[in-house]
């Protein structure tokens, strides 16, 4: 046993460090590197990224984990959960062919080009013989991959929420279509209000924008000594430990809001990882557990805390000083109603609260059916009209506002979109959990984001991947999840007109 | 010799991609990595040193380069000079004994901590021990290391200049301090000029000091598209590819012209590597041929071109134009007068164009002397102030400002600093040169650097590490390296007052 642990701490401090030089290798990638060195860095990306693909695969390291995996009652209990992880990463290994392997990596990584063409031209004949391979991929791997619990798309569903099938999203989304629907349906009905057009039609520089989000960070006690803020094309939280956490955001002089709104939300995500318990930078269990609570984490940020009227009363003042032409004569209660409307569109992540989880609940049912095989590629993009008319009361004229709106599909990605949904319904309890410990938007109105901050960290992120999500919603809310704490968040936020 | 071939390829391959990760690692250290991190990310970086290490010290590798150095004559001509160099490196491997190397290095890791506290503090007594164990080291291995032709300090000058022995040295810096020595005493005899307080006593903002550069980077026709310009406590060019290649600079507000020097002294670096033949972006033969060359071409664009009035005749506007309050009713000639000023002074670093060489004759007196054994550590702080009295005209009242003034010993480098001087001498052949073939300052004036850039990239630039120093001074100037025409260069212009 103290030889496998040894080979398996060995490996692991080289595996961390090649995660780390990942994590540079994107960031600066995404945020400054020159554009005529995408040729040569990706030829030094590949070296290294096989150079991480040996560790995993050494046989040595392989046998320490299953070796400890058989021996698990003699670990301390954080070394046991990191074994389990790290067994069942095994399988991808284990189980499924090398080549079949190599191929739908070969498959995907191209699947993005060739997904963004058809997208381009709205041409989904061009991306539908890729997509019908990496749906008959994901099938196979599927098959591979089950287990006496996991039946088809659940082995899919788990990779992403540990605990969550489709028994229990669909009682989720069963919840959701029976009480969100309707009441959706009704409250979107009448066209959208229409607002001034100083916030809709001015110009917002670029250096306000900046300053703006600057001011958010200290607002929300975001530690600068841990991370930093940059732009991006899309707005993105990364890094590998709890003292490098870092977040970028993008300024659209057109539309001031959407910078403000993802550089909340992607600070949710970052003081997740920031408030990490920083013993586990130094093990697998570093991060967040699951994407359902990492997304619940960016939801409460933005939603719950950030387009609260409370949090306007104090800080736009600050956004008048900024742009005082283009905000002039812009009260603060337009301006919340602004940042708060809800209305039916076809792009999910131009989505707001309200419709959001609709959009995700179409997609959900089509990966159902698509990995259960009873639904063909070809029939995709009927279907998804079909859906979004029933759901969102909205029918996309064209693919490309439909079914190749989104990347995932392309790079192999079925199961993580439910978890989109779970995490605000999961943020809505949790939001509910904390409020029976303190006053949430008294908090907000007094700028103590730090204590919100203490009540995350002590409930939740110091957790880190320790926990399982369904463990960790029992801790924060002492309840098991239930939708209906989201469902009556919505209808009551949604009812104040 | 085919498999020795591939092994030495595939070993290269990874080499690469291991050095393009640790400029990125360092990039990101000095820019911008977040203060908490870095003891998390030495850690990182340690494994990925390891890594690197046993790369170049693997047994199957190390016999590739030297067979392949064996069958020289079978290689095509850039191979040639590729294993000659390697083979070369090999000696630090194979002939110096594992341990004492690896001493060594934990040695001068630490020197550079001792030696700043000891600069701090004005006490050279707590890093005399420090710089005696660094001098018997380098003692030592000089011995491992000799050759024929290479006698003691040859063999560190050789290292940093391939060909420039204490013959080569002596001969110039002869030159220099029977030439030179005389007349920058005259010349500086007297008081330096005063200039107007707004020169010297303004604040010039941070934001307009960054916006000249950026235009100093469009005038230089630095390729944006393969780098960028960050800032760093002190300025420094890095990358590893024609197509990736960034400076930084320093904005420090009571001082306008050192972001401008800076700026344009990393861009002559730079323009250096981002104009070499992109076809040994893939080779170990991308880069400067040696630290003198490179320094050749950093010095030319910086005092050649960026310090000529004809320089400023056209680009003095859009400084005043940024800095309307600052340089009110200062004129051109005065601007130009200032930044070419002559004086007696202590700090290498902050020394002018005339007096720089002459600080740097005094360390390569030093070091000769204590890798001779002739001078002993004890002795150096006298001897620093003697033979700054002598050349330079001035005596440090402390340690501080004399022999603990640089990092350079404190990390082991010993023969780098005599490339400083002979950087500047490179460069005033080589600005001679190129005015064979047509009028620089004309093209200055007539704001056109890409000419200047074509020129460099022709005769220099394009060769990378093909040709040695003294191959490429006879291509560039069609003539032996001779120092008289830096002599000639300093007399003339630090004459016309």
């Amino acid at each position: 046993m103290e030889k496998y642990l040894q080979t398996y701490q060995d490996v692991r401090r080289k595996i961390i460090a090649f995660n780390y030089m990942d994590f540079l290798f994107s960031w600066d990638q995404e945020t400054e590197a020159p554009s005529a060195s995408h040729e040569f860095r990706s030829k030094q990306f590949q070296v290294i990224a096989e150079e991480r693909y040996k560790l995993s695969s050494d046989p040595a390291f392989m046998e320490a984990v299953e070796k400890l995996y058989e021996n698990l009652n003699e670990l301390d209990d954080e070394l046991k959960v990191e074994i389990k992880n790290e067994y069942k990463d095994l399988r991808w290994v284990k189980k499924i062919p090398k080549d079949e392997f190599i191929d739908f990596q070969v498959l995907t990584q191209n699947g993005s080009n060739i997904w963004q063409v058809a997208k381009k031209n709205n041409d989904f004949a061009s991306f539908q013989p890729t997509l019908e391979k990496i749906v008959e991929y994901l099938r196979k791997f599927v098959k591979y991959l089950e287990t006496d619990t996991l039946k088809g798309y659940d082995v899919l569903l788990d990779m992403y929420e540990e605990g969550m099938g489709m028994k229990e999203y669909d009682e989720f989304f069963n919840t959701l279509r029976e009480e969100l629907v309707p009441f959706v349906l009704e409250v979107t009905k009448d066209k959208p209000a229409k607002f001034s057009r100083k916030l809709t039609h001015s110009v917002f520089p670029r250096e306000q924008q900046r300053e703006f989000s600057h001011y958010l960070m200290d607002v929300f006690h975001y530690d600068k000594t841990k991370g930093l803020l940059k732009e991006s094309a899309h707005p993105f939280t990364s890094g590998n430990a709890s003292v490098d956490t870092r977040i970028t955001t993008h300024f659209h002089e057109d539309h001031l809001v959407s910078s403000i709104f993802s550089t909340i939300h992607e600070m949710g995500h970052a003081i997740y990882e920031m408030q990490n318990d920083p013993k586990y930078d130094d093990t697998f269990l570093h991060g967040g557990t699951s994407m359902g609570i990492h997304e619940s984490q960016s939801r409460m940020y933005e939603n719950m805390l950030g387009r609260a009227k409370e949090f306007w009363d104090i800080h736009y003042a600050k956004l008048v000083e900024l742009f005082p032409k283009q905000l002039k004569d812009v009260s603060v209660e337009e301006f919340v109603r602004y940042i708060n409307t809800a209305k039916r569109s076809l792009i999910r992540i131009e989505a707001d609260e309200l419709t959001y989880a609709l959009h995700i609940m179409v997609r959900y049912e089509l990966e159902k059916l698509l990995i259960s095989g009873k639904l063909k590629v070809k029939d995709l993009p009927k279907k998804w009209k079909q859906l979004m008319g029933q759901y969102v009361g909205i029918r996309p004229k064209n693919d490309t506002e439909g079914v190749l709106q989104d990347i995932h599909w392309s790079g192999g990605s079925m199961g993580y979109f439910p978890t989109y949904a779970l995490g605000s319904a999961y943020a809505a309890q949790i939001y509910h959990a904390m409020n029976q410990d303190f006053n949430v938007l008294e908090a907000i109105k007094n700028n103590q984001i730090d204590q919100i901050n203490a009540w995350t960290k002590e409930h939740i992120h110091k957790y880190a991947r320790t926990k399982t999500p369904k463990e960790l919603m029992l801790i924060a809310t002492k309840e098991p999840f239930s939708p209906m704490y989201y469902v009556q968040y919505l209808k009551e936020k949604f009812s104040q007109k």
